[in-house]
């Protein structure tokens, strides 16, 4: 029996996710599984919802309430804020009849359901409960089933770090399970279920939670109860615990979630269903992977990462289908203080995060443009590393036919840097022009040299600037941006994390677009992403995407020449070596190193490279001080993919006010 | 005895906002009324801090605890972060040795204190509390005395909302009043104050609060208990309550503030004690204007508004010294869900909020080019209203010869808008130079041709685009840029709000510059804040800043002639006109108004002029189209000072993810 549930559940979640209606016989099949309801299967109906978009959010919901009501599934999970999408940013506060549109979708909602309990994510006004209630929102968990809304559940503890804000709109629940539905428009008073699971073949109890309330922990939530503690008290019959959430995907994320799983269920000694949203909202990737855990912590059923997917699980049997998830790092590191550990290497492969980067960014990408409404993208192709990762990626994400290479070559700029972007478009097939910028240069220089007989008797010129360099980077965004205007495409920012973080990027210039998909992506890892797509298509038998010249090139905008060497002054000649910057970030954020302990710690690089100890004195002051004056650059910057562990650059993420001082 | 205290505050408060040392003399004058502590007389230390910049901070705490000591204070209040400064964002969990530099620079100042009590804003590890906490910090107040840190005092209410994000770094207390200092050095495991004030003159206690902890409302808190309440029950020999604030200015704060400390000295029947920080931080412009209340209500004492004060006070004796501050609106609306209201009435004169406006932006531009090391900015001038005001202010702010005035006319601009803008600088006495535009105008629009050409059998082009007009505004940004690079001069973004909010601003164009001063002042107001700049000039006697042109001429960027009529495209026939606009933006911000509600009311443009049905709705639909596809272009903002009462596009006071849908 446990083998042709199996045999099922392979089946059925192969169909499911197919697309198109569920062939007859297969919900025939179903019988002897499903048979009647109380047996312990669920769905867990892992959409991608877009911000405020109710009515497109209502639509992938209703359509797999429609197929686990023909299935006849014991209950189906939604994501957390389900209905109105999660993050939500302030809208709800400026616009409060999204709410209201919110709260008419989910009546109607409601009756679709008949004995298949349907848990959908929502923003609650707490004026429905308290009228007197100044606070706006509830996030909750609507509970519906036979045609109505039965009750809500309520977030507890609500996450204020990193990509968090839950406490700009929404207050904590302090009271504990099901609570009623208060609707203007019913009247209850209490709740009209009872969080049991009655069916012919069975009964049972369910304990819901929302995201966060799994995560608790007595020593970062000191003066709270434990939200699951309350629940198991409340209510003992609870025989399985549910999850609706929105858990963006973060390096090492995967494994810190599964040991928490792992230790959740052993530890209250019950089966556990955990429902994550896919696809990304701005800055946040999320990556599904919604699962069932047996009681003894074993993972038995994960729907797949970074794709939508209606996914059949059965908690309690044992057995399940595992959809394979990309490789991932053991865990995240923590946000909050963790002390800086001179044990810890860096590790410039980043070797066990490609996979995941790849598919968080491409998504990142591709939901970016479908969730505003764009098909195109252009981006300027110097035959550089970064600009041909963006590409690589972007049409992947896009189409290579909806991506448009612009190669933009200046006086300063290499033979060789325009034959590499051309292999590049012809290996990825995307489109590629030509919009030589000595013209714009020459017409800024000129200005500028006007500029300063006009000003001489007025401002003396200060110390020589990057003007120049700025001017062609400027000119580039500018033909980009014009482009994007006609053609109705988005630029693409093609600036990575390590010239962000040192503010090696220029503001109106290459840092500018209207997404930064490698924003959160370190030069090395950018490096090594190439090489990992490289292998890929290698194993699949592809033409290689990237050509190997690019790979191995020094990074540098080719926007100067040093005048020592005759040569183009590399990005490493300006700053320091990458892989050294890129460690030196990683233990900044990640492990909050001061200027004193990197000074004094023995570095990754350090048993790499021999480094005088002066030279290592004047890179972290290069450090230091190019990250303090950088602060007005990521103000600016576009949305990033947030795609590291524990820090970032990302509006989202991180706020740095621009006149702050850090050391 | 009453009057001679009086006299005396008079001139010891003129005497120390002079600068420099005290008089020997009117230290000595202060013996009678000073003489010996318990009397009541308070410092308010009303210093302009910077985020992260201990160091100054400190240097303004300690000049002001000399001063106390020496005049012989009962004790000194400082803002809430006085220390560290507010807001920090995130930089303290990023860069936690900020926290450790500035517990070293607490013990320096508390060995500055003899016997009069210092108390000074400071972010408190919880690690030096309970070793296992997670959470990272307290925003506390230390209690520094007779040269020892002797306990401190935790904020309860943790404001999320608009530009507060309190629970982002900090956890709330549940402790209730002074609790011992643990940091690791000193083991105490009591405080060793009481909270009471003795000398040889008399003793009371005092009840320290911090900034919203003075706000409890049961209906925005619940489940949550008032902490003046439980300060009063622990200690009912406290006679005089305490507030350290940092609390920014926005249209009607005043007043609402007023209220408050009205409503909370009759309540509790003690006097109160309240000390705001003044300066800008960022997008954040502080006001001071700490004050003393006496025990019925009445204001007593007032710090001036918008600047640096050590201000004295005795809340006990009911006389004072009551500084001017700018005229306000009456109260500001409240940004949780206020029900729109079709009664209230736009006010297009913007009349009660200029001078406030005026010094908010004044402020803000000058301490933003402080702390971030600049002296000087640049601006195009186009003749029009927005650059103009800009140009005054930054005038005001910063000193004219530090402001560079550019003309960059394109062919399409007119010669009146040259010989405006020249007139401008002249009365401003204001360096100003020209550039023109053509040149960069053919060169794009030749390369656009070019691209068109090159594209032609890959992609159509796309329906007619602002290409063209978005070519004049980011060669215009792009020369500010070369210029703010070459002379170390910041550039102004010159957009207001109205044009902001609408999405009539270019990327890379004229919305970009290292901050946007006008980025939440409504057109309307831009064009009234002009006209009471003439004003006030007037009534001096001085010639008046903004030639009569500029304020009565049609906004509009000249960016296009209307084929139709041979004139200039004005902004007004693009959109709506901008007193329709401002409205809108009005009841959709403070009043949260919907479409369907907007539709319906008589809104006060129609009750000033007539609109036909179907215009409205257009009108409607062209306003919420074009917000919601202006979210981007927020995005990428500047910082922008935040001088609206309820809402602004700031980054630090409204979230809204690009891809979000409004309706």
């Amino acid at each position: 029996m446990k083998n042709d549930v199996s045999v099922w559940l392979t089946l059925m979640n192969a169909a499911l996710n197919l697309g198109g209606a569920l062939p007859a016989e297969l919900v025939n099949q179903s019988r002897p599984f499903l048979g009647s309801r109380g047996q312990g299967f669920w769905g867990m109906g892992q959409i991608n919802p877009a911000a405020g978009h109710v009515a497109s959010n209502a639509r992938q919901i209703q359509h797999h309430i429609i197929a686990a009501e023909a299935l006849g599934l014991d209950g189906i999970v939604f994501p957390e804020l389900s209905l109105m999408g999660y993050p939500i940013g302030d809208i709800i506060l400026r616009y409060p009849d999204l709410v209201a549109q919110q709260l008419n979708t989910l009546s109607e909602l409601a009756l679709l359901t008949k004995e298949t309990v349907a848990l959908v994510g929502i923003v609650e006004p707490i004026a429905n409960v308290s009228p007197t209630a100044k606070a706006p929102y509830y996030n909750s968990v609507a509970i519906l089933h036979q045609g109505e809304i039965k009750g809500v559940v309520r977030k507890h503890l609500l996450p204020n770090y990193n990509e968090y804000y839950d406490a700009r709109t929404f207050q904590p629940d302090t009271e504990v399970g099901i609570q009623p539905w208060q609707h203007k428009n019913t009247g209850h008073t209490v709740p009209t279920w009872d969080g049991v699971i009655t069916g012919p073949s069975g009964a049972y109890g369910v304990g819901l939670s929302i995201c966060y309330d799994w995560w608790f922990d007595p020593n970062t939530h000191p003066n709270q109860t434990c939200p699951i503690q309350g629940l198991l008290e409340q209510q003992p019959n609870i025989q399985l615990l549910i999850n609706a959430s929105a858990s963006p995907s973060r390096s090492g994320k995967q494994a810190t979630r599964q040991a928490l799983f792992q230790n959740l269920a052993q530890k209250y000694q019950r089966p556990l269903l955990y429902v994550n949203q896919c696809g990304a909202i701005d800055e946040h990737s999320y990556d599904g992977a919604s699962c069932a855990v047996a009681a003894d912590g074993t993972l038995i059923s994960r729907a797949p990462s970074f794709e939508s997917a209606l996914w059949i699980a059965n908690p309690f049997t044992g057995v399940g289908v595992v959809a394979p998830s990309p490789e991932e790092p053991l865990a995240s590191t923590s946000y909050f203080l963790s002390a800086p550990d001179s044990t810890l290497a860096f590790d410039a492969t980043h070797a066990a995060d490609l996979e995941r980067t790849y598919h968080s960014v491409v998504q990142g990408i591709r939901d970016y443009f479908t969730k505003t409404g764009f098909q195109r993208a252009v981006l300027g192709l110097s035959g550089g590393l970064d600009s041909s990762l963006v590409a690589a990626l972007a049409c992947h994400a896009l189409g290579p036919q909806n991506v448009l290479g612009v190669r933009m070559p200046s006086p300063t700029s290499s033979d060789g840097s325009l034959t590499d972007a051309e292999d590049l478009a012809q290996r990825l097939g995307m489109p590629i022009i030509d919009c030589p910028i000595a013209e714009p240069i020459n017409v800024f220089e000129s200005t500028r040299q006007d500029v300063h007989a006009q000003l001489s008797s007025q401002w003396p010129l200060g110390a020589p600037s990057f003007a120049g360099d700025n001017i062609q980077a400027m000119s580039r965004a500018s033909v980009l941006r014009v482009i994007g205007n006609d053609y109705r495409a988005l630029p693409l920012a093609t600036s990575d994390k390590s010239e962000l973080y040192l503010g090696y990027a220029t503001v109106n210039g290459d840092m500018s677009g209207a997404l930064s998909p490698l924003g959160d992506v370190l030069k090395t890892k950018v490096r090594a992403l190439g090489a990992w797509l490289n292998a890929k298509a290698r194993l699949k038998g592809a033409i290689e995407p990237i050509p190997e010249a690019i790979l191995t090139k020094p990074s540098g905008a080719e926007l100067a020449i040093d005048p020592k060497t005759g040569r183009h002054l590399t990005a490493e000649d300006a700053l320091m070596p990458y892989e050294l910057a890129d460690e030196l970030i990683w233990r900044v954020e990640a492990h909050h190193a001061t200027p004193q302990q990197l000074q004094t710690m023995t570095l990754t690089y350090e048993t790499r490279y021999t480094v005088a100890p002066e030279q290592k004195q004047a890179w972290l002051d290069i450090f230091f001080t190019r990250v303090e004056r950088a602060a007005f650059k990521w103000w600016v910057a576009p949305p990033m993919i947030i795609v590291d562990g524990s820090g970032s650059l990302a509006h989202s993420d991180y706020r740095h006010p621009v006149t702050a001082k850090i050391r």
